[in-house]
């Protein structure tokens, strides 16, 4: 592929991440995403062969930037796993800020509209949850190991309810019109489900 | 309004209903709706001025229905408080394997959809987030009353991240093709979150 071609690609795939974020797959022509994204059907074509090709792509390109995203706050150098765990979540809360919580998780608006419609799509989505899933269980054994966290936390659990409710957090907060679903999964997060004394402060 | 209006007017609510927990707002066509309701379009819009005033009125149904039902697990005479909110659970629970993970909330659905892209649609859906969360504060309340719950438990924030974790739980429910979410949720909202040593058992 020459590095053209790959522009095209590269740029076809984040124009799709920020209209699935705010808008369903079934309402996202590919009449209109092109002509936004001025390329042309042909040259989509050349890199996708139909719109639920695009999607998955679309998809792994949000689960990857996501994933490295997970792994530079939970690991940043200097920082306890708790704190980046909190780190995360705070960037998270600004990142809704800014777009006044009408942009969600590409994952939840997805996963609403096609769990029930395509088995592909369905596997995709919920092996991204799960691997995000893994990333925060492994920040919170580390947080163990660090005596952060008490030995009888199940990290698992923990980690699997934090995504559960992320999820519904992020969908809640785009009702509410406010990061206050959030800041309270924050605070009932790391006081109730992991017995935390005090939350974390970012830095 | 006479009795067969009526009846029309209450199979379309029902339709809508079925449907909307199913699929999306955008995906679901006036034209097959009628089809499958076997209504002639005229007799739709001496109802309905328009598919979002129709929508709107579906959302009112359920939030009604599922509030009746709220009322009537929660307080069913001869449970505490708390067995009452698991007996809600387990009936939600079964009646996500009755249809094999495929319907979610019809709330959670139409909030992920509609929410950034229409005022209205948003605020109905949050006002009926928050009368549901109420509810369940309220028997959070009775519990504390009771002696079920420790008096330092804080009921409103209890019942804020019940429903946050419930959407994203019915969410991942229907992403993993499982109830083990919502099982998850079940044990780490009465064991975590409210602290209880023994979730109660439904009789």
């Amino acid at each position: 592929m020459n590095s053209r071609r790959s522009v095209t690609r590269e740029s076809l795939l984040r124009l799709g991440v920020e209209l699935l974020t705010e808008q369903t797959y079934s309402s996202t022509g590919l009449d209109a995403l092109l002509r936004r994204a001025g390329v042309p059907k042909g040259s989509f074509y050349h890199h996708f062969a139909s719109k639920a090709d695009y999607t998955h792509a679309v998809i792994d390109a949000y689960g990857a930037y996501f994933a490295k995203k997970l792994e530079r706050t939970l690991q940043a150098p200097g920082r306890t796993p708790l704190a980046g765990l909190a780190a995360f979540i705070d960037s998270a809360i600004a990142g809704m800020a800014r777009y006044a919580c009408r942009r969600g998780c590409l994952a939840g608006n997805l996963g609403q509209e096609l769990a029930a419609q395509d088995e592909h799509f369905r596997q995709q989505l919920d092996a991204l949850l799960s691997d995000w899933q893994r990333r925060v269980a492994n920040c919170l054994r580390a947080a163990i190991a660090a005596g952060e966290l008490s030995a009888d936390c199940d990290a698992e659990a923990a980690a699997a309810l934090f995504w559960i409710a992320w999820e519904g957090a992020i969908l809640r907060a785009k009702l509410a019109g406010s990061t206050a679903p959030l800041q309270l999964l924050r605070t009932q997060f790391f006081c109730r489900v992991l017995g935390v004394a005090e939350p974390p402060f970012t830095e």
